[in-house]
């Protein structure tokens, strides 16, 4: 696992951020703490916060605050799961019950905007309007992508622009804003601006391997459980290729399943994943992903070479050229 | 209809809130701006915006920051709505359908994260890191005194002080905070300290005059569905008294329909209203509301006499001492 490279160069940090992320998130309201650290705890691997750890150090920074900022950006990210999840109305999250299937809706929704509120007032004891700003945009850009997600769901006709928009907004905004952070705080705009463009490839190249998952030949060794964004109606790359790419049958068969709410049974799913590799749709989706996955490691040519920048790339190259 | 002398007292500053609110909800997602103007135009009096208005007004203040961050504050309060509707499963809301009720809960939940975000990047706009303290802390103790009502939903053994500590966060932290920014914006800590005491002491009153209505001898009047706290099983004052006073067969009664959810007719509800009438537990509720009022006017007694001053004051009157 290459990603342990990045996770090895931050790791006492990295034990901060846990540590503080405990702490910030126990209250006299058990329910909070509850359910905080049910989804905190949940086999997340922390790449958001390592990365915002691992950019400032590559920045040079030295002191303290890059932990608790790296503990916000963890708590804006649960605040999203435990949301999306009651949007999704998911049962399960690797593997786990989701919090509102356990709790029900009502702490998933709840806890959520103490977990998001908590997250601004860490910001706020920081005391930079900059870092304040770039996360408080990426607060909004996120819910923006994810709104407008609901409106290319069940919409067979959603374009590769409006698909890259989505996920720029409610994936690659975070990844952005964590990278962007470990600039902010050493205040050099040009290293900001590379990390931004950094974060927002990598999380754009993150999102569409993730979408691509869901229709991998080898669904058992990702942890997922294939055709649940098929299931959901949900529009990703490899279905618009396969729908671009698809004869008169074809394109009958997406709508169909994606506009009508065609019953899904196996057989559905199973054509679904056959056309998507026979048009060559599987591949042409990682190709796509791989173009972002270079302009992320690109973005970091403005950093002297070091072991952190060395373990970017590998997570990087982990993220996109494995064996699917 | 004495809440309209304040009213007209910040009549231009609040025709540039809505203003604001106009343009601030505006979005390419097409989603966002409908629902956000359908719940933004419902029907509310914009009471927490006026309250940062007035409180800056009475401050001294005389620049324009009060009518972005009185912006912000109604956007805050618009995503608590949202996500109210949502948890609380309403169909209406000031006898219009809900938000949740027209689009589903996924847009009420997204759309409430992104005007929650939007007002962040109001105030990180406005740039005082002590209005952010102020409401990013509110934020945080709203969302905690939501999770915190729903464990005494019920719970017909929630005591006097934990229904506070609910009220105090859920409600009246955002009106503390609402009127604590107008003394933040002129940095005076001793007038901000004096408005946070104000905003406090009403948005309790406010709160329980608003429980008390549930149960109130002409529902009509205050255009409430009589009954809907009652069904819901949450504890507020009327009842925590009611339960108090009462004999073993009334503890008995409330305890079935509060704690075992039987199944509520109108000769349940008819009964509940009865019970409270007669231990005089409603009297008692307004009784209780009418402290808070007096204390929210004596916080004011910092300030030299003046329109907005008396303006105050006669909300306060028109919130607790009407024709119940």
């Amino acid at each position: 696992m290459t990603i342990e490279n990045l996770a090895n160069l931050v790791a006492p940090e990295l034990e901060k951020v846990n540590e503080k992320i405990i702490e910030a998130s126990g209250n006299h309201v058990e329910l909070i703490p509850t359910v905080a650290k049910y989804i905190i705890s949940g086999g997340g691997k922390r790449v958001r916060p390592m990365f915002t750890l691992a950019s400032a150090k590559m920045c040079g920074y030295q002191g303290n605050r890059h932990v608790n900022l790296a503990a916000a950006v963890e708590f804006m990210h649960t605040a999203t799961l435990l949301h999306d999840d009651v949007v999704d109305e998911s049962d399960k999250r690797r593997g786990r019950d989701t919090a509102n299937n356990i709790w029900g809706n009502k702490p998933s929704v709840l806890v959520g905007d103490y977990l998001l509120g908590k997250a601004f007032q860490m910001m706020v004891a920081d005391g930079s309007l900059e870092v304040l700003r770039i996360l408080s945009d990426a607060a909004a850009h996120i819910a923006e992508g994810e709104v407008m997600q609901l409106s290319t769901t069940n919409n067979i006709e959603t374009t590769l622009q409006q698909y890259i928009e989505v996920i720029d907004a409610k994936t690659a905004s975070l990844f952005a804003a964590a990278c962007e952070v470990g600039g902010a705080i050493v205040e050099d705009e040009a290293k900001s601006a590379a990390l931004k463009e950094f974060g927002t490839n990598f999380g754009i190249a993150f999102q569409i391997i993730d979408d691509a998952l869901d229709y991998s030949a080898n669904p058992q060794k990702f942890g997922k459980t294939i055709g649940d964004d098929f299931r959901e109606g949900k529009v990703t790359l490899p279905v618009i290729y396969a729908y671009e790419r698809g004869g008169a049958d074809d394109k009958n068969f997406w709508r169909n399943i994606i506009e009508e709410g065609a019953e899904i049974r196996e057989s559905e799913l199973n054509a679904a994943h056959k056309k998507i590799h026979d048009t060559g749709s599987f591949a042409a989706t990682i190709e796509f992903a791989k173009n972002y996955g270079d302009k992320a490691c690109k973005a970091l040519n403005k950093f002297p070479d070091s072991e952190i920048k060395t373990a970017f790339f590998e997570i990087v190259d982990f993220c996109i050229n494995r064996d699917f």
